[in-house]
């Protein structure tokens, strides 16, 4: 033994370490192992670090996502019906698909469930959820269950892509415009709303309501992206900045947004004094954030039935900032939350497909 | 509002439906609202209700499977090692690609794990995980993090049928010959051991432990079985009886095997007088049990390297009883352990792929 054993290490938790952290981790060690000349890893199109894997398969390119839903963590049983439950956790699966461009096609369904739930809350999340894979066109075929005090969720979509392209983080260039889809922040103002902030107006109340826990996923929005040429693409789930900034680093560029051209919706405006905030970094929105040429998105813009915005454009890298803010005077307004890191605890779950 | 609002409905728990009365219901919702005519249905193969779903995509078939274990449910982590809980996790997983006959290429990963978890042992998990999928040419491609206070693992594989054909629960005759490879009992003994069973003998204790905590999946000798002209398969996770009756109630057939014929370690012959039991119920040794024409398995035999032993055959059905167990003077073996019920209480994850 070396003198070197004798060195007490500080054990790192991995609090210290954070998701990212971990992400890294679990990628550097699939690296180490891989050959890359074995089928799995050349036909491999986009591994750890986009929002869905890719693959090809003869002229499909093949696409696979998972993601998981943690009760107390993700949701809230005291805030959220069994129905919206269901449908929550298939539609922030299927907003990966459609971050891709993506036909969704067959769903794997992992339910880990307390043995003294009632039947008839389990029923309603299982038609939610059957309903909507319907209404999608998925089929779920097949899943596991099992048991445990804690409500877990997870999901994986496997879709395809309609044509031989499919949407990426990796292809952003400087002297493109950001456009997202929808509004910002409506989903993070519903959480504000679930958890206590007043609301009075009910139909604002139904909005926010109904953004937070029954997003719609952009999905046939992301194959018209691709019909129109676009090329870079995320959904917008740990935060408009966040997002941006996962695009930034994989493209290796860097980004300035305008936050007085960022959408906000109405019911938010009115009623959050922070609704910039709210838009910035609340996350959850499930919209689509683009980058293409202005004539692309003026197309796209035009092609797509939903509103479409652009807030921004893509520069050169200029590190360290990735995702420079500023309003209408051109003054620079700092952004606080950075989004959430699971284990650092500081926002969303930390997908790495 | 009508008098039936003022019944009380008796609340029904998960407890009281049971995992295979879920998976039912999922079934059932699933058939509802899914149209036989669009995509997904159409190229679908099988759906719930075998050991991976699978769809045609060009010439292949492609098959996708997916397992949850779940802390002080599936595992303790008093009694496992962070490396074995890899290699483990992903074992189960490749076990149902292997009972489809097929090769495995994809892993999506996703990990639920407490914050205070120390780095280095995760750091192990990710190291087995990531070294055992490589062995087994599969590429982590993505997955997804969180934290919660108890540890949840979940893994989906994607793989594909090596040509047109793969091995099904729900194609088994009368007459056919039932066969399994390896030994059965063994994981359940090494389970028995590590909760404190004395077993004294060094080598025995390596043998069991390696067979709980490691099982190794039979990834090739699924594809060898179909090779050989073999095509009904099923993983033993659930237990001997319980996995052939999964078989019997697909192919709509009943099964007499015979106890005296069944393979059992010397290990734990040695030590454990119920051996039986364990052989029968015990579960999870991740063994490939199969059905085929008596000419079949002897070339299926003959062209794997492992054991392979025929324990009885199928026949008619003839209800209530799917399995028959005698022993060599013909008389019936109860089986006590009808398999866990993970809601119900009473052996393993109800897989519905």
């Amino acid at each position: 033994m070396s003198n070197q054993a004798d060195v007490i290490i500080p054990a790192m938790r991995l609090s210290e370490l954070g998701e990212f952290g971990l992400i890294d981790l679990i990628r550097t060690a699939s690296a180490r192992y891989q050959n890359p000349g074995r089928t799995p890893w050349r036909d491999l199109l986009l591994g750890i670090g986009d929002d869905a894997a890719a693959w090809q398969t003869g002229n499909r390119i093949q696409l696979a996502t998972t993601d998981t839903l943690v009760q107390s963590v993700h949701f809230d049983l005291a805030l959220i019906t069994w129905e919206e439950l269901g449908w929550k956790a298939l539609a922030v699966n299927l907003s990966d698909i459609a971050a891709m461009g993506g036909i969704p096609k067959y769903a794997l369904l992992s339910l880990v469930l307390p043995a003294a739930l009632d039947v008839k809350d389990i029923s309603e999340f299982i038609d939610s959820i059957t309903h909507m894979a319907a209404e999608f066109g998925v089929a779920i075929v097949g899943g596991n269950v099992a048991t445990a005090a804690n409500v877990v969720i997870t999901i994986t979509i496997i879709g395809c892509s309609q044509g031989r392209t499919m949407l990426e983080r990796s292809t952003a260039s400087p002297g493109e415009q950001i456009a997202v889809t929808g509004y910002m922040g409506l989903s993070a103002a519903g959480l504000e709303m679930l958890k206590g902030r007043t609301v009075s107006d009910p139909d604002a109340r139904n909005i926010l309501r109904q953004a937070h826990l029954k997003p719609v996923p952009r999905v046939k929005e992301g194959q018209i992206l691709i019909e129109q040429g676009v090329m870079t693409a995320i959904d917008i789930s740990d935060g408009l900045v966040a997002d941006l900034g996962h695009i930034c680093e994989s493209s290796k560029v860097s980004a300035k947004i305008n936050i007085d051209q960022v959408p906000v919706h109405p019911a938010v405006t009115a009623h959050f004094t922070d609704y910039q905030e709210l838009a910035l970094s609340g996350g959850e929105d499930y919209e689509l954030l683009f980058t293409a040429d202005k004539a692309v998105v003026a197309r796209a813009k035009q092609a797509l039935s939903c509103p479409v915005t652009v807030i921004g454009s893509i520069t050169k890298e200029e590190l360290p900032t990735r995702v420079l803010v500023v309003d209408n005077r051109g003054t620079i307004v700092s952004c606080q939350k950075k989004g959430w890191d699971h284990f650092k605890n500081a926002v969303s779950h930390a997908r790495f497909t």
